[in-house]
């Protein structure tokens, strides 16, 4: 492709807004036209960024919708549920292309998004044409949307831990305990005694239980893979790191399936996948190997003694569980190979 | 209580044994009478801790059973599995009074010893005798006790944290999922790569999997707490901090309970305990409260959508996890004030 | 002593203020009147400290200085600058004795807080009259005082690492150079991304160049000790834990000394000092041994190739940098055992 | 460039050697043919970098000199120094380009190197003929030289930091205090409980004082900047992060420069370096902005109360300070742009 795609980041003050620039700023198939913050309006790049950004010319600026329209073709919005729409309407109204990063697109169910996010849903027909930004289910989808609508980091390492199981009807569908550790930067830059230092580290906590926001996302998608009513208890908890996010999943098994049986299919369902690394028995996923990438480590473990299958899953938050993931959408919706910008 | 009990520590280097002689350092009811390790013998212990034994004039030895012996009435054992029998027999057949922190007293069963240790166990009429070191729960028994078998970190949170649901038969008992999330410390003083800071700090990983050592003596514990035999799926993993640990645990409940019926049950059941804290509705654990201390924070939460109940501890791994929780243990074995030298 | 002394802690809600309380609670000589605080009035004690506090019925209130004055007859400033001064000045009018660990009494010279501080003092007589609150250096006078200034965090490592060789007139005036490692916590607790975990975790950082608010502070107090003018360089930096302090001093030599002579010099003036201890030349200061402890760890040596000294302080910034060397100077004042209270 | 450079990594299984891969693998201009290592021998590259490398069939091997000699034209050497000779000096015999990360080359002055290493140096001819590593300062040295000694994190940083003011006599030769504080990864991977998790986190030391290896090195590269035997004092110290090096230097002025003057030095100086930044007066710099780059930040400040200036370095050790500085380095030798495969 000789040409670059124009693209604009909207609302990238915040860690995720961050590491899209990060990203956009080396992929050789885009040109930045437009970074937009309220906070930030005034500020070069450079000054967020540090000297990764020091070539770049680019100043945010506050723009409404309209202001920006006309800059860019494809616009990544990396702004909180809520605000996030009142982009998108515009935007796709003329005619662009938008790869939303909030919440707002990804429940197909607007009464699930009203119960959950305490809002009536300002645009229902966007939910049903919205495509889930995950390449590796979506792939097809994501050829051809106008909307796309990235999981954030929960559902991603959920899902992809359990997607070759459900697929498969392996599991009873109302057996699913997660836990999900993530790294302090999946709360967001908040000015918030409780993301403090002093508060965060050597610290220990979960939090949103029992009804964490995702919970809907998640049994959607698993829903979806199983082809049945999917219901699981889902526990976020906030550790002492940065970056990342490590999924144990445990689940009944339906049937029969020994560990080498688990191996093959895993590896099977993920063959070719460029970001998904399916371990062997020797190893279980670690965070420190996937930060700063899009990478996510998956691995399945059958426990003979109990009857139950272990998931493991581990990503970094920022990356497969954001910004990188959306660029990856982006890549796959443009026709691109599906790792630009991606391997660096 | 006017007289001083002469205490010594036995394998006193690592991280359990240094927490023991800072915490026994200050314990108003004890004099310490000997500290042994092989590798720190001739150290002073000033040289370990620092400046808090800079009062005391201690200084490691390197003793056999037989040379420690006579220097003490109760010795608190700091050593690995397999070497802590080694002094826990001549001692008992010297008359003394054991305090063991290692595994090798812990299981009723010898068989299951053998099976996770990969030894016949030295002492099988011990096992029998031995008794369970957690207080809230064998508060009788250990006023008599020989020998205490002090639980480790992932029992002692996983039992107190499930304790009150079990005794009243509200789970279903093989419906229990646990997820341990452990300090660093938990693997003790190693020479090891694997636990260097540039390993563990931003990193997580689960570990162990499916069949950690401390499987079946959380089983055993629990079953007995239920009545009937109970079997947990348990996933530990290493999350970067010093101390610290947090267990989640999620259950089936077995007939019905509201929030309100679940807050009452645990608060009636530690009501008057020194050192367990049941949380309220508007907080989870966190071990930020609780390091360095011998409390340790619970919480339940009854999750109506999926008729699940979960179950949250806090605690210092290296504290109620281990060395107070062992001095807890002494204290009501000698019929002191239980929170005698814990307090500070 | 049997009777207790009645204390209030005023502003008790940040870093330092809690760990005020938490030794305040074990403390065999006081009994905890009142504490007060803005922000948490009506919450319990128990719910900031946790489960230590667990037997403590304290609640704190939102007082002024007329209606707490009547409460206590010590009272510990734990507020911000400027605020200290307007509790303090009715208290010692009402009789009482206050112990301020606020900047706002540190400074003999008026002119001096302005240019710092920005504000005229409002009671430049107390300025005078103020003692500072450096138990080694201030022994005698603490035992009278009205009005204790106890030094912040780094002036107290500063002093205590070049004291001996100033007192001696050992190093020339104007070669001083110190760098300050300081943990987050010394910020205190607020709302601001710039002390987020994602802000200061991996990250390391200077502030406050070349003139932090304590180089006045610090250079009054080692020009008293060296009876001649010293002017310093004092660079502070921020790293990645919560608490600890350590400072690395770098002067030159005014006359001959050896590595023994060094030595020996320190070894004799911190001879029978309970909480400073020199380190011997196999070791360095390590704030991991000092941390939750009012101890300093100090070393010195002597770099016969440059000319130079070296010194190294390590203390807990919250401990013998605040909050325990408070305590320890109310000990003094009030004839008790200056560790009271303070070795748990 | 059409053609790609054939490199090997000599010694690739340790921090600098992992860092050196995970750069080289993406860099548009070279091919690995071979990557060695004793320990590592018959893994993939892919079991050490983990995902990053899932595309790559690198697999280590234990060979020799001799062996590994024809497999590629330009070789790193990721060896502990006294190793790194061994390789080196075949390699240059057999015509190859050696790239050398080690201490074996950097000191001019072979009784320093006696010195300070304890052995006679194999090569002393080499000292000579070796080029210094650093791009900013000896890029037209770099264009044709066969031996590349790449300096080590604490000279990068010491040296980039004083070189404008070197060079143009403004400071006093024998007033220079260096103060760096180090990740944990620059101490290389290694078994030690002196790098364990458990005794770094929460704590901070100074080491090697006052006599640190790297300052014969930094002591050489100083002096010849300023055309002056130049003599400092440095003191290296340990912090709790994996990665990042933040030195501030403190020296008096000689003559006259006020803060606007010494900005302009700086800015020119370092005008049209792809890799050092010089910040403004309303920034210090911060490794979090560097880290897992090649760029540092430098920033200087004049202190009119004292006379004196401080210079502040912010680099990542293991990028600048290590692997991708050598990267850099190559590239200035083989022609290509001095940022290739390293924006990423």
């Amino acid at each position: 492709m000789s040409e670059l795609k124009k693209v604009a980041v909207i609302g990238a003050s915040g860690y995720t807004g961050e590491e899209l620039l990060r990203v956009l700023l080396r992929h050789p198939n885009t040109s930045i036209e437009a970074i937009t913050s309220r906070q930030m309006a005034g500020k070069t790049l450079e000054s967020v960024l540090g000297a990764v950004a020091k070539e770049s010319p680019l100043v945010f600026e506050n723009l409404s919708p309209t202001e920006v329209s006309g800059r860019a073709d494809v616009f990544f919005l990396a702004l909180p549920h809520g605000v996030a729409s009142e982009f998108a309407l515009p935007l796709l109204k003329a005619g662009k292309t938008v790869v939303d990063l909030s919440a707002d697109f990804r429940l197909k169910d607007k009464g699930l998004y009203h119960q959950y996010y305490k809002e009536e849903h300002p645009a229902p027909d966007l939910l049903v044409e919205s495509v889930y930004g995950l390449p590796e289910l979506y792939r097809s989808e994501l050829k051809t949307a106008r909307l796309i609508a990235c999981p954030g980091c929960y559902p991603t390492s959920t899902i992809l831990g359990l997607a070759p199981a459900l697929k498969k009807g392996l599991l009873k569908p109302d057996s699913i305990i997660v836990n999900s550790l993530s790294g302090i930067s999946g709360a967001g830059k908040k000015a918030d005694t409780l993301y403090s230092f002093c508060e965060r580290d050597q610290n220990l906590m979960a939090y949103s239980v029992p009804s964490h926001r995702h919970i809907p996302e998640i049994e959607q998608e698993l829903s979806g893979l199983a082809g049945e009513k999917v219901t699981i208890s889902f526990t976020p908890h906030l550790v002492p790191l940065v970056r990342g996010m490590l999924t144990t999943t445990v689940a009944e098994l339906r049937g029969e399936m020994d560990q080498a049986g688990w191996q093959k299919l895993y590896e099977d369902f993920y063959a070719g996948e460029a970001f998904v690394t399916v371990l062997g028995t020797d190893q279980l996923p670690e965070t420190k190997r996937v930060i700063r990438t899009n990478h996510i480590e998956v691995a399945v473990r059958h426990d003979a003694r109990t009857g139950r299958v272990l998931f493991f899953s581990a990503q970094d938050n920022l990356g497969k569980g954001a910004a990188t993931q959306a660029v990856q959408a982006f890549n796959v919706r443009f026709g691109l190979d599906e790792r630009s910008g991606l391997l660096g």
